[in-house]
């Protein structure tokens, strides 16, 4: 089975969201073994500079990424799919290595080491609420199974 | 005040998208009369084919439409934008008109005949969940607002 780590910057704190991920983690708990890691905000962040916190976030990811799974960053500039691409940009990935990590970052992105040493999609050209960002992907997980298991939940 | 309708086929069913939508109503009171409209799904809809559940949904929809307000499509091939290219987006069409439609469709989309009547948007080359998609549009209403007001809230 597949290993999803979802790994996020700052807990969750909306209720609404809390809820959204539960129900996702339900429905993902069929195909995937799937996890959201929150690492929590870096002490006194909102005192630095934008581009040290960038860094100072992107040093911390670091840490909680295993060598031998496939990373993807959760990223502006990133690839923007389709879902039908997702899932088959998904599968590719998951054949490669049954360990994926999709990296949800902070209001400044990432540095570009962490760019160049990972995956990037885009889920949109608009900037999302970084919070529901976290079940907008996790349904598109989950949408990715079920194009790829033709269940019949995508249209 | 700006009259925002937010126009949407079938109830919202799940708690945690009934809870992301107070949390918006809330936050768009500061800059706009926000109204959500919940159209019932048509009688024995899934029992219709697609192309004949699109025409009486779209059919529907026209009635709820008032004439002299601005109507945006929330539609996969509409046209995809940053969220400070919404924000003009929406500035711009709110001088034209004090009220504006933006309608979340059924999951075959809109008739040629109401796209060709109304603008057309899109949030995504990807497909969300019908229902996370109302707080998500209702978000990125109040980002342009804050896009607008220039009040740091979007980065």
């Amino acid at each position: 089975m597949v290993h999803v780590k979802l790994i996020v910057i700052g807990k969750t704190n909306e209720n609404y969201v809390k809820e959204a991920i539960e129900k996702y983690k339900l429905l993902l708990s069929k195909y995937c073994k799937f996890e959201l890691i929150e690492i929590p905000d870096v002490k006194n962040g909102n005192k630095l500079p934008s581009e040290k916190l960038k860094v100072a976030e992107s040093e911390l990811l670091q840490t909680y990424i295993n060598q031998k799974s496939i990373t993807v960053l959760l990223d502006e500039k990133g690839k923007k799919m389709s879902s039908e691409e997702f899932a088959a940009f998904y599968q590719k990935q998951t054949i490669l290595s049954s360990k994926i990590n999709f990296i949800i970052g902070g209001s400044y992105g990432f540095t570009e080491q962490l760019k160049q040493e990972s995956l990037c999609i885009s889920l949109s050209s608009m900037t999302f609420n970084h919070q529901m960002v976290r079940p907008i992907l996790m349904e598109q997980v989950f949408r990715a199974y079920t194009i790829i298991h033709q269940t019949g939940y995508h249209h």
